[in-house]
């Protein structure tokens, strides 16, 4: 268990070709790293999104700062940008070193003969791979993971420590798993029938696309007869429960312990608030936002762009009205006692 | 790690015999599988619920189709039953092979000495077996399994990787734990005194009964000075919550991310959605059914055979009710200022 | 794998002058552990919290019994204590032997050499040590734990089997991780950017302070730039989500399934019930109470001591006033329709 984890020194002016953003000051600035406005050392890049907090941008360690344009940041190097976050989170990718243990496997893992394991791998201690599982180039996989029969993990994937990938589970290219995920479980489902529950069949299968990450602890069962997708791109967060043949579009960001059942269909680019859940057969289509903690009824359509909340759903604007009215229900009470008095008086007059 | 997978080849006359279903067709048409309308292969199995569906079956690859009598499904051999989704069910678990690893002990698994290992159990790569803890014939215990001292485990199990049976643990015949489950943690209970929270003692038990299924990284507390019971032919999805104390009935579903708090009661064929949380003390009777996500109360007494919905649960006409008109408010408030607005003018006149 | 388990036998006079309770009966009683009254031995320890229970403490076959002063309970000794639960779990605490297992590395346990192991350290099977890790004397880390690179586990820790921590994670003294805890796992950020989802740098760590306990399948995310600090005395339950940067204070009780975002503060002393979930930087002071389930926005500030409940939270008082309205909901629209009634009478007159 060796590291890779060169350094990757950059200069200011080298960040700001490389992010199109606007250098005022010195272009030789080292850059070795990027921290918070607290914790930052003087090579290290910070920034700030807005101009209300250039006083204590000033006021850092750090030497460079990512700013939007006119922020008046005195005594620092400014690379001006539009988006100031997103720059600075595109500058890490780029300066921070890929922090991962080197090519190799370890003595202990347990590695089936009919498996294919690709060209600068690693294998942690303790991993166990299956019968006919593959492994692609570049791929980094930590103690006590599990590679079931026929599971796929694509190229340069990395599975955090006790990730367990249930047989023919199949991963794209650059997916991150984090400790704990279960990939490929048997979904739920049972039919009741002399006097008993029988499973119904869960034989169907996992595909993941490409870059997807999920974090640590997550859930995602297989497909009952068909398969559970999720496409390139999507962000799982963790804790999360992906059911029996769902279907999450690519680039849908879902936060923790979010509930999806069986069946679900979620759209591309669709954000999702933690602690939603979804009844079975739901469906989000493009570009929609669930708040959380939100409840959605079985089969129920959320439209392209939709914003909605509460439980059931509704859009969040109604929500907000019906929210406000039920904090005023006492008034609305006392309006009716009085509008009843008023009419009691005019009775007995 | 070598499977046994022997094909179980059924003609479709022996499966109408099976099943008590009328056949419609080749008896001796071949069935090796079942599958999904779309996936099949001519020797798969497929079924439709209704009649709505005969035209889609009809499309299948499939030659065999489970459907209800007098579909009117042309060109299949079709088998006639009342419940065909039951019978589809009931049929897979007849034809669909046993996948399970061969039985045999792992040279890399760790077994106390005092451990009892049955006939024909399966113990996989590093799986750790404590003092005292029994594991019954043809159990198959995979990889990274954790058994702690005295946990015993019925014949037939299968623990799929990295369970954790704590201590005392007890597992009845055929359970099926998924991957991540945790059994026999401690429960939760403080008491606060001189300035800290002293931990209520948790020494009690679990008692899983048979033919319990639990999915992936779903959590089972012991009983603090009791047992926690789960009775026989309970299933329990991914990333639910079972405090200590808890009594599952027999044949209860319980759907993912459910909470149970300390000391819940939960009867028979209970029917649990998902995300619903249970506060401590609270119980629920025989045949009762609770929609998710829900929130009861703690000590609330949920009759025998109610559906309840909403938090806090109410029954669910009532809450559809309530919901209804909250829906309307807006309204309401309306049609008040209508009539402050008529009573001010007469006031005037 | 041996266990110290020592019988710590103690007599009721020692078990009063420890406790401060006043004795009525036989000094010499032996206790040798604790018990539910139901499933108590002779020389179990029991406890009742109101005279109410007398009656069914007398007819357990414990012979030692606390109880409130005046229970009246007879044929028994009694150990009369303002606090009979309080008292009884701190006798827990003293005669229950500490079980766990002797000190001694497995031999199938990975140690980096750099790795610092204290004195009396107890290394499971399959556990998994790496670079430059510190594990404190007296720490019990069971089979297939995982402690990353620069990892610190301080003097007697317990960590049960299947634990992860990241690289840097941090745990002071006497900290309790049930199985399946994941700690320092990546927080959840993404910039969206020129088509994709840029992941905000994850490079902080996790402080957690000493006396923790953290229940089965939590997760702990490390800080993005920063730190998620849980602080001494905090207890959490299963199942929980806590986020990057969050910060925990100390004696905070946060029951199972609870999620919380992002930069969120939570005070000392805060109880959170199951299932509330938490918005990014919200807020709580010292001493306030969050039923479970409940909903708390983003940026929001719960007051120190309040007690709050719904989605989103509120005051108790006022949801309970809410939640009734809603409930006479149908009520008030007759009463409106009677109004509009007597209104319509009145014109036509």
């Amino acid at each position: 268990m060796d590291f890779r984890e060169a350094t990757m020194m950059r200069t200011a002016g080298e960040l700001a070709d490389y992010l199109g953003a606007t250098l005022q000051g010195e272009a030789n600035q080292r850059i070795s790293g990027v921290a918070s406005l607290e914790s930052a050392g003087p090579e290290d890049l910070i920034y700030v999104d807005s101009a209300k907090r250039a006083g204590r941008a000033a006021a850092s360690a750090a030497k460079c700062v990512l700013a939007p344009a006119n922020s008046r940041i005195t005594g620092k190097t400014v690379l001006e940008a539009e988006a100031p976050k997103f720059a600075f989170a595109k500058a890490a990718a780029w300066i921070l070193p890929a922090v991962a243990p080197r090519p190799g496997i370890h003595p202990t893992a347990v590695v089936a003969a009919s498996a294919r394991v690709g060209h600068g791998v690693h294998l942690g201690p303790y991993v166990v791979v299956e019968e006919d599982a593959e492994i692609g180039p570049g791929a980094v996989i930590e103690a006590f993971c599990f590679l079931g029969r026929r599971a796929r993990v694509g190229e340069n994937c990395r599975l955090h420590p006790h990730v367990t990938l249930y047989p023919g589970s199949q991963l794209g290219a650059r997916v991150e798993l984090h400790a704990g995920v279960v990939v490929g479980g048997d979904g739920f489902g049972y039919v009741y029938g002399e006097g008993r529950h029988w499973k119904f069949p869960q034989i169907g299968s996992v595909e993941i696309g490409d870059d997807v990450e999920i974090g640590c602890n997550t859930t995602v069962d297989r497909g009952s007869l068909g398969v559970t997708v999720v496409e390139s791109g999507a962000k799982i967060d963790n804790l999360v429960q992906v059911a029996h043949n769902v279907r999450i579009g690519a680039d849908t960001v879902v936060a923790s312990q979010v509930g999806i059942s069986g069946s679900c269909t979620i759209g591309k680019r669709v954000m999702i608030g933690g602690q939603a859940g979804f009844g079975e057969h739901a469906s989000v289509e493009d570009g929609a936002i669930i708040g959380g903690p939100s409840g959605i009824l079985p089969g129920k359509v959320v439209r392209a762009g939709q914003i909605v909340w509460g439980t059931p759903v509704r859009p969040l604007e109604k929500f907000k009205q019906q929210f406000a009215w039920s904090a005023k229900l006492p008034e609305l009470v006392e309006r009716i006692e009085k509008l009843e008095g008023e009419l009691e008086d005019k009775r007995k007059k």
